[in-house]
């Protein structure tokens, strides 16, 4: 197979699906994506038969039991991505509205209308949940897609794919506007992000060093992020019942995900108070705290007790670790934020109005929160009603991404034979 | 002179003095704005010395007229640079507004804050305004910026440089804010767009050679257009008197400028309508018309005629010159457009109510326009109040591109003490 041909016209295909998407009505978009869920049930035993085949032969290769376990597909796996669907289905159209639309001093009346980017690539890894979610985003975004997803999971992304084209051609749309790459060779990613002909964005979703290496090759702009170093710092004006429960959410919620906390800040005038209530509550899940030398003082009987390195402020544990440092105050926490953490999300914990506003103005991350948990950054938590992805660029989408981070705007003229004079 | 290590430092302190920027008080950066303007015409005579050293230069080294004429600044000019600077000080501050705040179920309530991008480097040619213009656009939207502008104005830009940053350390800013590249050495140049670690964004404002070599080489994002190929298509249920208006604007208003008309497209049932009328306006003003055949034949007695080549179709002007090519209708019309249009702007003229919204739907371009010159894309005539320049990409910002797209924005959570279950 010559993989570079074979891209080129997985390309071609897709940016002339792109021109067919970008017309097709919001009850053709909507009509798909229903069809696609109904034939996600209705396949639904089949779907699992060849999840069955690449787990068994994940097995074989000594896939690690985490990646295992996001590769599997259960039938509660299945019935979820058929309902994010007719979710996707039920939000409205970004596409085609016009938003401020205002007369000028020379008779025009100018506005903007939504409209969508084009075609994006999609990298991910063995997660086939994100074929289906991947592509309702897209189709509902009038985009066509091209998908990538982990060589393990390619039988079941291409029993997915064979059902998603079912529901575009029962739609009328072009089966093309989304297809799934059938080679597992590693070209295929080196070729998709080095074609800005064809492609116009690429959302990488995975790990750190798959995302750097990509950022190092790619000709095409991404949506991205590389890491979640989140803080929490509770602030010595912190109601310290709420500060006590969110930093334990924020840590312990889930500890794989890039919302999660890794390094708490707390300010010194109530560190001995809060710390100790702390430390019992992280004790129950054994998560391991690596201190700075006044919290190790203050802490010194935690039986998962470690001294901090300058190493573990800018490191994401995605485990049952936590790095705690003490700050004399919200100049002191701020400065340390933006210098430590990836400007994925942090959170203050305090009751002092003036603090809350300047931590909102002044931390320079995609999401600044004050008195809730980091674990809230996310797309359905925020209420976008999905999610392709969270960005911690700062052009065009930053923070979690929906159905408009995929689209842009144009202007629109509503002239009456106006000329410039 | 060492031009990394330089280049280097002026990063540095771009960098440094863009956090002060961004958090800086509306009050503050109007101050700074309004000294500027106030330093401006009160040096008039001063800046105007430095403009006729670097005309003399210029003169020496036999500059184009054309160029000559932008490089000169009159004391009209001048008086225009300061009066920028105060429309600017005028406008609302996008700086920390925050919108779409709203109640999620959880109890959180999230919304988006403006906030600004950091360093903008802006490389420009020999027109002094453009420093002025761009500090103080770059000053309201909270951003830090590096101006390098022609080698030919560099006096003339130096001194700027000096009443610009004298507002700034009025107002209390830093005034590293705002830096001129004292150096004119092109090597500034490749420095400048290769140092992501210090510059979030380049807005590249000149010819079409000069921004595909910056494309080439930059590794920071740009807001960019390379050119503008901008269509009038004349529908067969055009007005026909706003038609013959709108075509003769688009072209004659100025020939110079992006959002000028490069190819009249005309709907073949009125073709042997209008096209002599529009021959008769074109002639006073001498503009040479390349038609396909069916209008060359429509034209036979037209005195500036030549036959259309296929390179017409994508050949920006900037002069007296039109491409006209007779089309069946406005499938083919979009079909063209589409094809041959550098996607800045494009024009149809008709009183169908279907097609009107067919044109602006389908025609991916950053301004579409119905019944109006595709003069009126700009960002003074969209009412943006200003403009840092045109953006034909799809992503970040497009179109006109004012205050808005030197910003980003992040999510802020109000929360109340809410951890997620």
């Amino acid at each position: 197979m010559d993989i570079a041909n074979y891209m080129q016209q997985i390309g071609q295909q897709a940016k002339s699906a792109s021109r067919l998407m970008a017309r097709a009505s919001s009850a053709q978009k909507n009509q798909a994506l229903r069809l696609i869920a109904a034939a996600i049930l209705r396949e639904a035993v089949a779907i699992r038969a060849a999840n069955h085949i690449d787990m068994e032969a994940a097995r074989a290769t000594g896939l690690a039991p985490a990646m295992l376990d996001r590769l599997s597909l259960s039938e509660q796996a299945i019935n979820n991505m058929a309902e994010g669907l007719l979710q996707i289905a039920a939000l409205p159209d970004p596409i085609g509205e016009i938003t401020d639309l205002k007369f000028r001093p020379s008779g025009i009346q100018v506005g903007q209308m939504r409209v969508s980017l084009g075609v994006i690539g999609i990298i991910y890894e063995a997660r086939p949940n994100v074929t289906v979610d991947a592509a309702g985003l897209c189709i509902k975004s009038g985009n066509a897609t091209i998908l990538r997803g982990g060589s393990e999971a390619i039988h079941c992304n291409q029993a997915l794919a064979k059902l998603v084209q079912e529901g575009l051609l029962g739609a009328g749309l072009p089966v093309q506007a989304v297809q799934v790459i059938e080679t597992t060779d590693r070209a295929a990613v080196g070729q998709l992000i080095t074609m800005p002909e064809f492609v116009d964005v690429i959302v990488p979703r995975g790990g750190k060093g798959l995302i750097e290496r990509l950022i190092k090759e790619s000709t095409v702009p991404m949506i991205k992020h590389l890491d979640g170093i989140c803080h929490v710092y509770i602030d010595d004006k912190a109601d310290l019942v709420k500060a006590a429960n969110i930093a334990f959410n924020a840590k312990c919620h889930r500890y794989g995900t890039c919302n999660t906390m890794e390094t708490l800040l707390v300010a010194r005038p109530i560190a001995a108070q809060i710390l100790p209530k702390l430390a019992t509550l992280y004790a129950r899940k054994q998560v391991e705290l690596r201190c700075d030398a006044e919290a190790f003082a203050l802490l010194a009987d935690y039986p998962y007790l470690v001294a901090a390195q300058e190493a573990d402020w800018s490191t994401e544990y995605l485990a049952p670790i936590l790095s705690i440092k003490i700050v004399s105050d919200l100049d002191e926490a701020i400065t340390h934020i933006n210098h430590y953490s990836s400007q994925h999300t942090d959170t203050l914990v305090s009751e002092d109005y003036s603090r809350a506003l300047r931590f909102m103005r002044e931390v320079d991350s995609a999401s600044v929160i004050v008195n809730a948990s980091t674990r809230f950054a996310d797309g359905f938590e925020f209420g976008l009603g999905a999610e392709i992805g969270i960005s911690t660029d700062k052009l065009h989408a930053r923070g979690p991404v929906g159905l408009h981070g995929l689209t842009s705007v144009k202007y629109v003229v509503f002239g009456h034979g106006e000329v410039r004079e």
